[in-house]
């Protein structure tokens, strides 16, 4: 039976900009698993109802449903032990999430500074007026108004990312020769952005920009068949 | 032979406060690897001369002389397989670089503007001076004067540290069930702070400084055998 993936889609299907299913897509590429994506928007919340919870992504195999993209890396990765491994053994897998939370928290919390006003714009009719209510709320201003600092959020950006940088001057993925769950962590954060926003956020010769450079290569026609921006 | 290990000391030969020596003290620790600690000052230069560099932690183990904390760790991974892994296979090395990287810039360069001033006051009478001329040339100020504001300081780490608090309140420490190197590239800023500064800087009930805790008590005797506060 063919895996399904509940996916987030903007005002066209083959826009995907959520980061956590991006990670997703990332992870059954890495563990070459074939999948069925089931596209649905914010406010269709009763197309994953059955998951128990309101979010995207959710994973359905077979029986089994598991929502919350590290608790779907992690089950891929006990229910096809023969395939690559995402984290490459007990210690990788826990040492990838400081890599998540730091996404989460530092690197999108940057981000999302550049890119609402641009996510608010590509959204299906149906979800903007959910989007601009909840996002308004929890940022405690408009999304216009939040997102106007363009210049110093690309400051923000480049500062934030200084610790990744690093790293990848020293070798070409975060998972050392070959790209790991904690690459796709990350990277989930920059395909959110250029699915999204036509600003250029790194420099061309940025080691971080080469790295995302080399992630899209390996994600090959998948990340050619989706809308977005560089 | 007994592995030799130059460290850096304050005015006390028992003040250790070098954040990248003590990333070694953990993982000859958890090598159970004994050693012969040598105690050398910032202006100690030409102690450490034979190493062809000016830096410590410089590890010596037979006709090996190694520099680096990075490069020793991986040196200590590779010369003792047999012993504990610092790092839980290939994949958790790599893995395990973006947390020195991030202690480096981001967790370093919050504390110095809460320890500077501290440090020169417990350094030897004769590295003052030099460590005053070379920070206040980084600085661009005087020592006093970066490190001012202590209530801003404060609120920033507690900022800063809420990736590392999100994976710890998740797991008891950064390598899982139990420390890596990881755990050890960030706890070395929190030895360093703890062997100069009298300041709080974390709730009791953080899980940061629960897991501070844990890592403190498994050094034992050595955390207690060194002049530090709390």
């Amino acid at each position: 039976m063919t895996i399904k993936l509940y996916e987030l889609a903007g005002a066209e299907d083959d826009r995907r900009f959520s980061p956590y299913c991006w990670r997703i897509r990332f992870a059954l590429e890495h563990k070459q698993i074939d999948f069925e994506p089931m596209v649905c928007r914010f406010t269709d919340k009763d197309v994953i109802a059955f998951s128990g919870q309101d979010k995207v992504p959710v994973l359905v195999d077979g029986d089994k449903v598991v929502s919350d993209s590290w608790a779907i890396a992690c089950y891929l990765e006990q229910a096809y032990p023969d395939r690559p491994s995402l984290f490459g053994g007990s210690a990788g897998q826990a040492l990838s999430r400081f890599y998540m939370d730091w996404t989460d928290t530092v690197l999108h919390g940057t981000l999302i500074r550049l890119l609402a006003s641009d996510i608010h714009a590509h959204l299906h009719e149906k979800d903007k007026d959910y989007f601009r209510e909840s996002r308004e709320k929890r940022f405690g201003t408009t999304l216009e108004e939040f997102c106007c600092n363009q210049e110093q959020s690309l400051r923000d950006l480049k500062r934030i990312l200084t610790p990744l940088r690093r790293t990848l001057q020293s070798q070409p993925y975060l998972g050392g020769d070959a790209p790991l769950y904690a690459d796709y962590a990350v990277m989930g954060a920059f395909m959110w952005a250029r699915s999204v926003s036509q600003v250029a956020l790194l420099e061309p010769s940025d080691p971080v920009a080469l790295w995302r450079g080399r992630l899209l290569s390996r994600l090959g026609e998948e990340a050619i068949r989706f809308k977005a921006y560089g």
